[in-house]
């Protein structure tokens, strides 16, 4: 590494000459050395689907939290730090309550999506903290999918991926995804074959959640033998 | 990089030998890595342009917000970091509100640029924060339209530009602009002109607001529709 | 070591270049100086296991405290340094007592263990402070057996190792565990032999800890005499 | 530069081996940097004539803001940082607020000059901030015409300048003066003469204010028009 | 000294990269360069003796406080910078204070140690201030005996010892301690030797403090005529 | 500049290996760097001068502070930063105003030296402030004349001097000053001769404050032409 | 100087590798820069003396405080940084009077110098601070005699020395001082003799105080003509 960078890099609170905030790409890293997830929206809702990292057979894959529930109308998807992703999750959930509590009715994605991504912003200018190692698919009932990235950068996405391979990740998606939102059977499919990617995926090592049919829907998660039915071949 | 220009470069909140705040001028680095931002004053207010950094075709183009309603007579056209400028919005409609409630009318454009750029001002000279690393365009339907940059500074510009290639951009407009502030038609092409230079623009790869012809005027978004009357064809 | 590291492992509020925390790696070894702790999900519940390190034949081995009740129904066992674990005990029994308060009901094994990891996550990301230097197996009469990490991050065991050669106790463990819970005795007997390996240990050496046969079953810590029974012979 | 004074001259809470305070003189150097203001005292009132910095022909020469009102009786010209400029004059509005409420009276020149002075020492002593990179010129109705310098330091003048080349332009100040103040159009007359030099000025360059005729006297701003009497032919 | 261990050794916040925490191995340092304290538990309760350090004969040995009493049935004897040891009393007797309210009985000896102990762990963990340069041992009339040393870590001991040659101390103890506690004059000859281990020692070198025969017993110091009983002859 | 010195002169808060305060000795500098100030104390009460800084014939002589009341009955004159002096002097008033409050008399001189030195030594030992920048001599209708240093001790002259050359205006007040307090005028006269020394002084270049006839006494300012009395001839 | 200490001597809140606190240790060479103090206690109470440092003949001897009653009852001799001392001097006597208010008694001495030692040992623990420079000797009419250094250790004295040549000046104490308490007349001899040594002494260059024969006793100065009785001809 060059020693100019060097100077510019270790502090979350400055710019390096050409504009850039060092810190928040490193924290860009963490992202990409985490598990990938994936979003699909769909005509029924946005899909959510996330490859868990199992690093022993004695771990109990239920365990290894990626998929979060937000609220009954809302969940998100994680890649990078686990405890990160916790502390945030925690920060949506206080803005969704807030939210229901002000105005009687739930929170937008969109809304949801940027409240905490105000959150993640403000570790990117205040000393005294690190930003945040960790990347969010937001999804929710109204059909928004955003993700929010380590900068607090918020963007809409027809279908988005974040983590490992996240580029490659998305090529997938891009080739399977329509002009027009398919159906929810379609988005799942599409979605734990573009996590999978060459390889084949055991049931346990995955995670999804949808909006099932309930009226007004909710995020719920598949069981072992649904994803089972969507998981690719190997 | 010169030595002696490190000693100096890393802390806000010190000034170099010879009087420059490098941090601040690191952020407007920030600001000139961003897609670009128009502002045009037309005798019938206004208009705001901005194009939108579509990283991905499966982005929802309407998602990266590089304009934002600060209040229905006022609006801001942000280039560089965008989730700084999502938070100096927030700033200005905190202005735009406080305002409202003690004086019962809308703030001027000027008075809101200057409440903005006095929050940008503390982060350039108080430490334990960088300052933005974002521009403003604020523009109202009082007819104002006023520059902030990660200084704090404030100018009122008869059309102006902020992000990638400014200097290039307000050239364009600089030829275009005639002595007398022209019609609000004329004031879009113009922006979208200078915007595209010599290439052309898709609809969806910009945000075009103007004040609409509403008792009291508003600020509204153009429609894609409305946006490829003015496109220039490729 | 290479000095492009010492350029980022010295504070816990900023990122290597390649996404790491390297004060989070350095917090896991001290984790993985400590003498080990063991965790066996059973039918009749979780065991914990400690390997107590005796500097001394003067020092009261009931004295160096490894395995912590947190209350009546949930119970840690600790690897690295022994102040910081008590004091991570302080934190999981006021989640406890908060618990208990507010709902009316013990926490759950699953909640307690996030509670704790919380706590440890915030001392991963802002500054003043360093990561705690410490691991903790969280075991409760629901059958909940977690980790948490010096990260914070949380995962969910069916038999698991913290603290020196976590990786060769846990080899044991793997080989010995069936793949259905089994009887209390049997986890006892695993555990005990996963902290001795090819060693015999005194009982005064170890400490254990089940839940009892009561109801609602409480955790108690097996006599000198009960861990002699299952002792493997040097 | 010489490494030794690379040792004292980034914080500006310490004192270099020779007592001095190198961060007050850089910020000096940044007045030093901006576009000049001068003052004279005449018969009828001190005249405030500043240049305006024009970094392009589409700025609204009006916004660039070089002479503020403090209240109806005080006004300041500034040079150096546009944005630490604007904090100050907040900071001296509030001393003439404060000073009206309790006195009901308006406040001295020279006790304005010096509670804006104080603030300005506050942060040449005390960490956590960069002094300021502004000089003022107050100006009051009362007859007083004082500079406020980067470190705190306050002086009155008969005639004084601030900003670029302030050496040169108070050199044409001296020449110009009398031993008695003469009347407010010699007054300006000499101002606009001192700021341009050799050159010739366009009326919207400069921007002037005096008191005026009214009873009591208040600060106004000269027109263009006014402004292209005096101004210096080329 | 190797230049990677300074890299790590300043902070008291961070960890070096095995896991170490210098800072508090320097504090132990600390401790070990104290004139050194010992405890040994007898069927009367626990013995505590310390060796005054006497710098000059001016010196008033009483005035030399090595054993302070913490509460009626409780003391310490400190080893390591004295200042440090009064702060740490200060802990305890507010431990024990606050436990008598709360509770009406005095504080177990071991729950005293803990409360002196977290307090120690703190300087551990977070910033603006080092650790203890003092190690503690603690014993009450209940006949417990703990060590608190800098890190926060607290152990039981049969007999201990701290400061300057505490390992050869500790062997002087275990020679001399037999498998069940013994008498009070027993314990206190087996302190007293300890501490001289193969010279002699004068009364007024000493300070040594025992429970009483009082009900409830409550800890007295020796005089030195009851010192001399036990002092080895030359 | 050897470099071990380097190693503890730039923080306040340290001292260095010889127990020095470099700071407040670099404070000290700053203090001969500023014009001189003189005492002397009378039969009739304690005299102020001192010699005003006039960098340009365009100051208002009047306008450059350095003797400042501080009661009627009470009055400082300053050396080195103007700034900081005026701080100081405010620090006077409030304690002189205190005393008057709370015990219904003015403020002895001796208390008030030693507030306003007890404000100045925390600049000396507390962080987050540089020491300051200036002495004063301290002089009371009591009789009484104090000098303040940067370090805050506090000494009483029967004749003093502060600023630059503050030895050799000392050594002119030694040859001149008699056993016994002379008149006021022979005061004045000694002061004004130690001031110029060689040279010869223009009225405007000094300021001189004597507590006057009144009963009580006030201090107030010799004018011009008192002054004009006293000068030395050139 | 060896570059290892170097790294470890600019932070009061580190310890060195081998367990030293450099900062403590430097604070101790600014005492040992000061004029010495000392002490002797007789059977009428403590004697203390100190040596003025009187750096010019213009200087009022009586306003070099070396000597500082606490209260009635008690006083201290300071040696190093006066400006400390002085602020040392309220710390005793915030805890002298809050004593009288709480128990309607004298503090005792011990209790006094304990309770600035406190406040002495929080400084060299703590960040944000420099260790105090000073060394005081507390003496009370109770008979006692203790010295505080600037580690916050306390020591009881028969008879004692701070400040330049301390040991020097302990040997003259030593070689006069009887097995039992002499009288005051005695003390006062003892002391003076040590302070001067080789030397003579000039009445105004010492300050001694005693407690008187009032009851209770109260601290009081001895006059010149007094001391002058005592001191040794040249």
């Amino acid at each position: 590494m060059e020693p100019d960078r060097q100077a510019y890099d270790r502090g979350q609170t400055i710019f390096s000459p050409d504009g850039r905030l060092y810190q928040v790409e490193y924290a860009r890293e963490a992202v990409s050395r985490g598990s990938p997830s994936v979003g699909v929206r769909t005509a029924e809702g946005p899909v959510l689907a996330a490859r868990r990292p199992l690093r022993s057979p004695l771990i109990e894959p239920e365990s290894v939290a990626k998929i979060h529930e937000i609220d009954d109308h809302a969940a998100v998807a994680a890649a990078g730090h686990a405890a990160d992703a916790r502390r945030l999750v925690e920060v949506g959930r206080e803005a969704a309550t807030g939210h229901r509590i002000r105005y009687d009715e739930p929170i937008g994605t969109d809304a949801l999506a940027r409240a905490v991504a105000d959150h993640v912003q403000e570790h990117t200018q205040t000393g005294g903290s690190r930003p945040y190692g960790t990347a969010l698919l937001v999804a929710g009932t109204d059909g928004g999918l955003f993700e929010v990235d380590p900068g607090g950068t918020v963007a809409g996405w027809r279908a988005g991926a974040i983590g490992a391979d996240a580029g490659e990740v998305r090529s997938v998606l891009a080739e399977g995804l329509e002009d027009e939102p398919g159906t929810l059977d379609r988005g799942i499919e599409l979605a734990l074959g573009a996590l999978a990617r060459e390889d084949s995926l055991e049931p346990e090592e995955v995670a999804v959640a949808t909006p099932d049919a309930g009226e007004p829907a909710t995020f719920s998660r598949l069981s072992s033998a649904e994803i089972d039915r969507f998981t690719p071949a190997s």
